[in-house]
């Protein structure tokens, strides 16, 4: 045997609580892409990790490995600097659709390298495939022209990007090892850190909608994915944000297009708007350009300009209507008083069984399904109004996006006043 | 989707410290049988249940489900009552040799499925086949003829019995989940339910050269199979004993059946025989005969009848010579003193590399491989006299097996009296 190391080694020293060598984890990932190590020894192993944890230096450690699995790239050579956002999902997020126009139409370049949506949340290319044309897929070419051109990309990753860590979110999803800080923070970072990006901002969402449920795991996350971009020569800077309720008023692919152009053009919701700003200040700050307001570039067109470049040179038409359900299924408010209470994840979850998601990657998505919503937290409502829109193409599917919904919203008596978490709860840098 | 669990949800319930339900433990081991959990699935729950524990009430449905993947014996149309031994693993330890036909001799059939050596400790079926002509491999018919008419029958199980214990086993070994006391509890007695013996007796090693280091950990495990044989209508004993320095005074395929058969003659080494009569006493009494003492079977030549005609039933010649390894290297006393340690772990390394053990199940054994031991802790020795014999037929492998034995044996000066534990620590019943 001519490997350095034993697998079974090293899933015993994390099975007892050790830590885990450089050598062993520049090894382990390895011999993982290469097939040497086999699944059913490394998902022993990130149950190890998930149980008891991994110090700061191996996780740094460990997504060095998993960049060193493929190709880096280098957006040095552009005649701007580059800012990305990661956010780590929740029901309605819609952000990165106006805030990378924006933020390019600010003079930042954006890189956004996106995903697609598993489970109950929404995935940034299902939404933008709704645009009749809009294509995910781009060379390494492509990209670099777009940004040179355009200044936003937002586009799939390419599969020479850290292959180790694809290969070892497939695994964890089958496998129960989703929810391990270590790996959940070195799987984002490693992809952050290859794309070559010169600043970032995280957006980590709390509550009900999102992975993590409570501020503290999610300032654990903050704070280990900041440290790792920092010591990588990344600016980061992290903000947690309410996940509690859907962020907007829409949840579904072309529900949130159709609400991310009415921000571009000045209008919609207050919390997506204040968002969108509060992270453009964020990553223009983090690129070095505090000099410039994005409320400015929102006001005035040159964000919609942007966004309409963007969409462009992916192939897409920014004037093509965009898809509608064919059936639509009204809830109404069931009382006169105060909603308190729309809870993210069941909402979230109605969405994805009205056909805005899938439960396996190779599921196709409906552009048109998803859910309207006519109230949020804190709204004075009237009973027999509309509360809630669900859309999809295929009616059978109303009944149990229904049973979802049970439950997730409550009726106080007027004059309540909720105890709502504000949209951005804590800063980490 | 048809099946009535997911393996993500049953992996998560035990991660999060649940407890598994019976209907989740049934399902995940016959869908692991069937190859519909994965093994990269199992894996995972395997190290939860290593770092997370189970229940009594698991490992009892735990072990019945693994039962319930193949076939049950029933030796209850035999003309004597059964009783079977079951050792945890030691370094020397062939007590099962002479045991098993001495408990024949005294009227108790003895249905001894055995394994192989893997790692540091032999197996009962590797030191057989040194024995010219015998053969480990019976039909369920032969089995059930041999107990008949020769009262004891040591063979390996048959693929039919437990095979969701043999699949997970081989699963165990290579992602280091071996180590948890509810997988070997279950595994252990999941065997030997379904072999269908009416007694057993466990013998629980404890110290260096054994798979539990210490006796709190030894008192669990003890503790855990003993419920678990009793709830199943098996009378269970458990004897906790020391294997901090080997058992007798050969390690070694060939040396050990020559150890077992000077035992068998009426002499041998003093703890090997200790221990042969304490587990018949067990057994026996198990069984329901107090009347009979082994004794006596021992000392008047019908324990060696039985060998002879179980030996011969098999196929071995038992007047064949035994076979001796082509070289030898004598390992000297370093002073005068007296021998207060000699580390079963170490010896247990040294015979393995010396060619009497295995690294992969696939890998052959030597028949003469192995050492010999001239004293054992205690015994006064004078500096030049032999301490031990290491043979092989590969005398390269002499320095690799040197090497293990650095530090493992100790002289005091003459008159010390070292504080060496008893061969029976604790009985569990």
């Amino acid at each position: 045997m001519s490997e350095p190391f034993d697998a079974v080694d090293v899933i015993m020293t994390k099975r007892d609580r050790g830590v885990l060598s450089d050598g062993q984890i520049d090894w382990v990932l390895d011999a993982y892409t290469r097939g040497v190590v086999a699944d059913e020894q490394m998902s022993a192993l990130a149950m190890a990790v998930l149980l008891n944890g991994m110090r700061r230096s191996e996780i740094a450690r460990w997504t060095a490995a998993m960049i060193a699995s493929g190709e880096r790239m280098d957006f040095s050579s552009l005649s701007r600097p580059t800012a990305d956002k990661h956010s780590t999902g929740g029901v309605g997020d819609k952000i990165t659709l106006p805030l990378a126009p924006l933020v390019a139409a600010c003079g930042v370049a954006v890189p956004q390298l996106s995903g697609r949506g598993l489970g109950h949340t929404g995935g940034t290319l299902d939404k933008l495939e709704s645009i009749p044309g809009w294509r995910a897929g781009l060379s390494n070419d492509e990209m670099m022209r777009q940004l040179e051109d355009v200044g936003a990309v937002i586009c799939a990753a390419g599969a020479g990007l850290a292959p180790a860590d694809k290969k070892l979110y497939a695994l964890r999803d089958v496998t129960g090892t989703v929810e391990a800080i270590p790996l959940i923070a070195s799987s984002i970072m490693s992809k952050k850190i290859a794309e070559g990006t010169g600043a970032l901002v995280l957006d980590v969402k709390v509550g009900s909608g999102a992975f993590m449920k409570d501020v503290d795991q999610a300032r654990e996350l903050a704070e280990t994915m900041v440290a790792l971009g920092t010591d990588a020569g990344v600016t980061t800077v992290a903000l947690l944000t309410n996940m509690q309720t859907p962020l907007g008023l829409t949840a579904g692919n072309a529900l949130e297009v159709r609400e991310s152009v009415e921000v571009l053009a000045g209008g919609g919701p207050q919390d997506v708007v204040e968002l969108t700003l509060r992270l453009a200040r964020e990553m223009l700050a983090a690129a070095g350009r505090t000099d410039i307001d994005p409320a400015d570039a929102l006001a005035d067109g040159r964000a919609m300009d942007a966004w309409r470049r963007m969409i462009s040179a992916q192939g897409g038409d920014p004037d093509a209507p965009i898809p509608v359900a064919r059936e639509t299924h009204e809830v109404l408010v069931p009382a006169d008083g105060v909603l308190t209470q729309l809870d993210a994840y069941q909402v979230g979850v109605a969405a994805w069984r009205l056909g805005a998601g899938r439960a396996r990657k190779e599921d196709p998505v409906q552009a048109g399904a998803g859910i309207e919503m006519h109230a949020k937290p804190g709204a004075t409502v009237r009973g027999g109004e509309r509360l809630l829109t669900l859309h999809t193409d295929e009616p059978e599917r109303f009944g149990r996006a229904l049973q979802a919904l049970e439950g997730a919203y409550f009726i106080a008596p007027d004059g309540s006043r909720p105890d709502l978490p504000p949209l951005v709860i804590d800063r980490v840098e």
